[in-house]
């Protein structure tokens, strides 16, 4: 079983692997990547993603420039404390050019949806602003979307950006919640999880042990490991979008995902920007809500993480 | 050592437990009632707690009379469907009337202050408005305050009345926000324990063969152990209120309650009354956050429950 990604990123560390997870694992055929503001800059997004796929032998896959701030038309700010300037912790390499589509990335899904209906999985692990802007072009975008799997969020865990809500979502609120409502089931990979199978200094020895692309993957780890020692005490880093690739595409289980009623928050106060869901069945052994279409990841099996590694550092 | 307290109810069927357990246990010194509205309006609720104390022989126990509805001036929204109409699952004597203060519930407060400096726990078990009007009357209440403890809020647990939120902080955002702004440290006791050391058959079974006490909260109880039988697949209740007054007075035990920063959601989105708190410390084995003050209590030890209903069946 193959499962077919457009793969929609903010490239950044974390999104570095999620992109070489999908192009090295013979489980996933990754069809495109879409790029967006967030972590850093769109075209500092679009460089890394193309950077990264040719490291991986991977120029077969188009890479398409999207939206360069959130929907609302406010500044667009980066998380570039999180991830460098250079959204690769110091290591991109800045002279790389990257080779872009002509078409944007709202056009390269609505023609590849079109080209293959029924059959993409639409996985994105930036802000919301491309696939929103795609939806708005054009509405039927869902009839032909097999699936779609988001990086973002947080539900019974803390947020990270701020304490309510987790970045991704955060970054454009308003684009999160036209996807939302739009007529498709997502399933939400957010910080309940992708802070539990977290990479640890082990994964990082293993990486830098490795090939070309584990030891690129160990040195664009390091800043990203101090930024979280001042999240969590020690040298480690959530796993946050190559999880959500990885659920995608089979390679790591859900073994707790309700479906609930879930709304983002766009007002402007303490929980803007939060993935707001329904979790009272938890009371009640998550029974059937009606209406409700969305589901929340609220625990992985363990082990995605240390197969990831040994993918990238075996590459 | 004995704890004196005010305890602020809108009885309400577990306020009425809450009230017992204040009203019995030679560890407190129950020194007012102030009533609010809430699980149901004001007048209700003040004969309600007036009628609890009588049975329990406590008359001597001043009740005052509060607020009759949120700080914003919305019309004011009641609990029935959990409470009964009668805030006491349909047992309670309607025919009862209740002896008041002259003074109302925040003059209450404010003149106990002043007696008893550096004295009095205020417990407060329902929404948040009488509280937020003493404070507005006298400012300089929280300087003659002991220490404040708080039924409300849901932190890593879901909300109760929205997805987001639990019913006190929601019936009234607006005061509860004063609350938590005012100079003071406040204990919030939420939905994360009090729906985790919970009212079970057998608690029910004990109280119906205890005396008089036990007998009236067995049959007050068994409408409400009905609602939870909707939420949880089980008859049980919450047992919110006692376990705040529990661990107010150090007859239950907090486990877990970091100090973090807590602002209440006063917006109308679907976050609006949400005890949001920062508990990204949970990451970091919650180090000193500056500037926080209010304890969110995220675990408690198990037992409160049991021995709360040894002693209502045994009065």
């Amino acid at each position: 079983m193959t499962t077919s990604i457009i793969l929609d990123v903010d490239t950044g560390v974390d999104d570095a692997l999620a992109i070489l997870t999908a192009a090295l694992s013979p489980q996933i055929e990754l069809v495109a990547c879409t790029t967006t503001w967030g972590n850093v800059d769109v075209d500092t997004a679009a460089r890394n993603t193309a950077y990264v796929l040719t490291m991986a032998g991977r120029t077969d896959v188009p890479v398409a420039r999207g939206a360069e701030g959130p929907s609302n038309g406010a500044p667009a700010t980066f998380s570039t404390g999180v991830h460098g300037e250079d959204g690769q912790g110091g290591q991109a390499d800045t002279s790389f050019v990257p080779t872009l589509t002509a078409e944007s990335a709202p056009e390269l899904i609505i023609r590849l949806s079109h080209e293959r209906p029924g059959e993409l999985h639409l996985v994105a692990v930036g802000p919301l602003t491309n696939v929103a802007d795609a939806l708005a072009a054009d509405p039927t975008l869902p009839e032909r979307i097999r699936e779609v799997t988001i990086m973002g969020g947080n539900f019974l865990a803390p947020g990270n950006i701020t304490p309510a809500a987790e970045a991704n979502i955060w970054h454009d609120p308003e684009a999160a919640q036209r996807v939302v409502e739009a007529g498709w089931a997502c399933t939400f990979v957010g910080l309940d999880v992708t802070m539990r199978d977290m990479l640890e200094e082990h994964h990082l020895s293993e990486l830098a042990a490795g090939g070309e692309i584990g030891r690129y993957c160990a040195r664009i780890l390091d800043a990203y490991y101090d930024f979280y020692r001042g999240e969590t005490g020690r040298r480690c880093a959530g796993n946050h979008d190559a999880l959500a690739v990885g659920v995608a595409a089979g390679l790591a289980t859900a073994t707790l995902a309700p479906v609930v009623p879930i709304e983002i928050d766009t007002t402007v106060g303490p929980n803007r920007g939060r993935t707001t869901a329904d979790l009272r069945g938890i009371h009640n052994a998550w029974p059937v809500v009606a209406g409700a279409r969305h589901r929340a990841v609220l625990a992985t099996e363990p082990g995605f993480t240390e197969r990831m590694t040994r993918l990238l550092a075996g590459a």
